[in-house]
């Protein structure tokens, strides 16, 4: 079975390189940039301005092969890819929250971004809480 | 541009139609299910066991087609399609945060699930806490 998608925009970000991309969301606080919608799924984003953080799904056009154990950025122990969240994946989806700035026409400003300059966007989903503060939350290997 | 991805595996669920599925995961608590990995990648699943919650992407393989403006379920006010997560998108990506149970060779026993019988898996992240509990998140027309 064959899966085919479109891109239905595309993000501009300050990074034009693989190399300088923060290898975590924490540490792209901060960082802007723009969803740039094609214009026929604009009448989509209405009410989307109420909240504050979106789902951002992009393909990673860029990407090299995946490996099913890989070693994180900053780390010395192999993981398996599935308890990763590295780029090179068998589909290379990322996933990523972000802070929504402001929508104008088909553009959106966020900010919080760790994605490379000309990525295609596939989906934007509202953001909000799978979890009340008290549910148990264990991250295996991942220091929080 | 064209996107193709492969599943990397298939989720059995209680759900056999449409019909029957919760309209929000927090209705499917206590739902389990179980994905079964396509043999080839279950190396990558090293490591995952040490999580509490993974993030299930998801073909909607049955969905009708999208309109970009919709009114979602229990709701009496249309929205536009990018603030809900109606199944019917232009890119039918489901995204859900599931509890996994136990995971043996080929297949993650999970709970909390809202999805569909033999619903293609396209791919499996670690789920984290992506926020302090003090950040403040805005939800727009949603009532959380």
């Amino acid at each position: 079975m064959k899966i085919e998608y479109n891109p239905i925009g595309i993000v501009l970000t300050p990074f034009k390189d693989l190399n300088g991309i923060p290898y975590q969301p924490s540490k792209a606080k901060g960082v802007e940039g723009t969803i740039v919608l094609y214009p026929k799924f604009c009448r989509g984003l209405k009410d989307l301005d109420g909240f504050s953080h979106i789902i951002l799904l992009c393909h990673f056009h860029m990407t090299s092969k995946y490996k099913l154990v890989v070693t994180p950025s900053e780390e010395t122990e192999p993981r398996g890819l599935f308890s990763t969240r590295s780029p090179r994946r068998p589909n290379p989806i990322g996933f990523s929250v972000v802070r929504l700035i402001d929508i104008h026409e088909d553009r959106l400003m966020i900010s919080d971004l760790d994605i490379l300059d000309g990525t295609p966007v596939i989906d934007i989903k509202p953001y909000f809480r799978e979890f009340d503060s008290d549910e148990d939350i264990k991250t295996g290997w991942m220091k929080k």
